[in-house]
């Protein structure tokens, strides 16, 4: 079985942007959308299939993956739109999408949610709404947004004590996050390009310098990316933290995975060198931020089991990045899929 | 020869720092230092010598390199700290010791210059002081910081016309700019481990995103450790410029060109494989962000030229890497070598 961690619903229906739109015009933040329940109402399972048929779904068949770990598209969601009570509102529109999606297609895909963060405001709503996304819809684990100002980095590192209640709830649900910034409203940084890969190399470095998963010790994240920088100066990454006297970078790798959404062969090469096979998950990121051909290999950037089926690891360790460790790391969806029998 | 074209004065003598001190807790920044000019006058050529002889001297000799491109120390740049005044008087301080530093071992270093940048002020006095150390102390290049507010990013991305003035400066004198960053004062960023990482990769997603070669084709960019994340995600950025439609990568390499601090033989077997080997510049940053000795290795992290020696690759091209590149990127280095015999 081969499981992708990371997939976003980037070809929704158009009403969900028109929505989207529509709130951000009208409210400019300030309050919720009176009749968001009803928002989407109009989408029809018809219209979901269809914009599953020919992209995720086509595409999970061509390359011969089975399973998806789905959240909603992780550039919309747009934390620094307006404020908590829009991004509540928002927040669980996508979310009902998702979980619309899983229900159609439950082979096919798995739910992960998106979380109603809001620059400066409190945790409280985000704590509720992964519940319900777990409890209500069977979700499994939650994108948390590092930098919900998108691109101006207000908020305190992951490992102050302001994201305690959120850790507590994915302690008490067992679930895990995928560190997952969205867009940039900051020029210097496009979001796919810069904002997505410094989040990632910025959150790895604040795991580092504290000891949350003391804390926590059940705690799980996954930086997406390919791990944004770090894999790629895993040296200075075990330098930086033997100067700090830190515990080895080995000490962080209980609670702290890598996906392999690296589009080029030679990233996945040393992403497989220099990080335990324990610790990748496969992802791909599809339909996502590279959707290109790459004219080298004649296959798309993102068909990254291609680069996975070219290393020179075991087959039991293939095994480990396309299932094993998902199953580990979503303690959720491999209760689920053994209740299925597999 | 091997020319290391990423060295910093993080060794300079403790006066140095005192005089930072004070201007600090004097100025709060709103004007310029009386009496800067005398501020290091107590810093004898002995004090000097001992403070290179212990560190990047003796780690040239031990490791076999020659001549090192040396500019102040980047995280003490500071250019968040104060106003433009407190900069311009802290910047020529800094590069003045430069300056002495090259007077006393011409034959070790080279002087790049710290720029007087400041959050919102325009790049007049930027301008004045590259000229100043490049026709006054024989500097041969300038350390270009992408984002003067020290983590927050308020600066326009690097291909604005914001930036234009300092470029016309760099193109008439020809001489290049690294991209460096200096402290964070964001508790979301570590300096070294996560804010010059992301700068990195920040600047050559900029480079990407617009046209700033149409307009300066000779301009010349450094982008140091190793260029941050780009090179591991080679493909990720071959694709988004592709599906942006924008000029393939290869376009930027007449302008674009990274150093080699990457702290381990993985990372460095990846530069090399993927990008030209005309494009990459030897650099260690030593003595610098990460001190110790790798356990693995029994060598210090950033004694890069291990890692270097150890690519299959011809010495026809290591050549390239250790001086070629360097005398064609700093013409004025070239030159000097030249007039030298060398």
């Amino acid at each position: 079985m081969i499981i992708d961690c990371h997939g976003h619903y980037t070809t929704a229906p158009p009403q969900l942007q028109a929505f989207r739109d529509g709130q951000i015009a009208a409210f400019k933040g300030v309050a919720a959308t009176a009749g968001w329940e009803r928002a989407t109402a109009d989408i029809s399972d018809d219209e979901i299939r269809s914009s599953l048929e020919g992209a995720q779904l086509k595409l999970q068949r061509q390359r011969g993956t089975d399973l998806t770990i789905f959240s909603p598209r992780a550039s919309a969601m747009g934390h620094h739109v307006g404020g908590e009570g829009t991004s509540v509102a928002w927040t669980r529109i996508c979310n009902d999408m998702i979980a619309r999606v899983v229900s159609l297609y439950p082979d096919n895909f798995v739910g992960v949610c998106q979380l109603p963060q809001s620059p400066g405001a409190g945790l409280k709503q985000v704590v509720a709404e992964l519940e319900r996304c777990v409890t209500e819809l069977r979700f499994i684990g939650c994108n948390l947004n590092p930098d919900p100002s998108g691109g101006h980095w207000t908020a305190p590192p992951l490992t102050d004590r302001f994201w305690y209640p959120v850790y507590e709830k994915m302690v008490e649900l067992d679930v895990p996050a995928m560190v997952h910034v969205s867009a940039s409203c900051n020029p210097a940084f496009h979001a796919t390009g810069a904002h997505y890969i410094n989040a990632d190399t910025t959150a790895f470095m604040q795991f580092i310098q504290a000891d949350l998963f003391k804390d926590f010790p059940t705690l799980r994240f996954i930086i997406p990316h390919g791990g944004g920088a770090v894999p790629y100066h895993w040296g200075r990454y075990r330098g930086l933290a033997q100067d700090m006297k830190r515990p080895p970078l080995t000490a962080l790798l209980n609670n702290v995975f890598f996906d392999t959404c690296v589009y080029h062969q030679p990233g996945i090469d040393l992403l497989a060198e220099v990080i335990p096979v324990d610790n990748i998950l496969f992802g791909s990121e599809m339909v996502g931020a590279v959707r290109g051909v790459d004219p080298t290999t004649g296959h798309n950037y993102d068909d990254t089991k291609r680069y996975i089926e070219a290393l020179p690891l075991s087959d039991a360790d293939k095994k480990k990045i396309y299932e094993g460790n998902a199953r580990r790391v979503f303690p959720r969806l491999d209760a689920r899929l053994k209740a299925r029998g597999l």
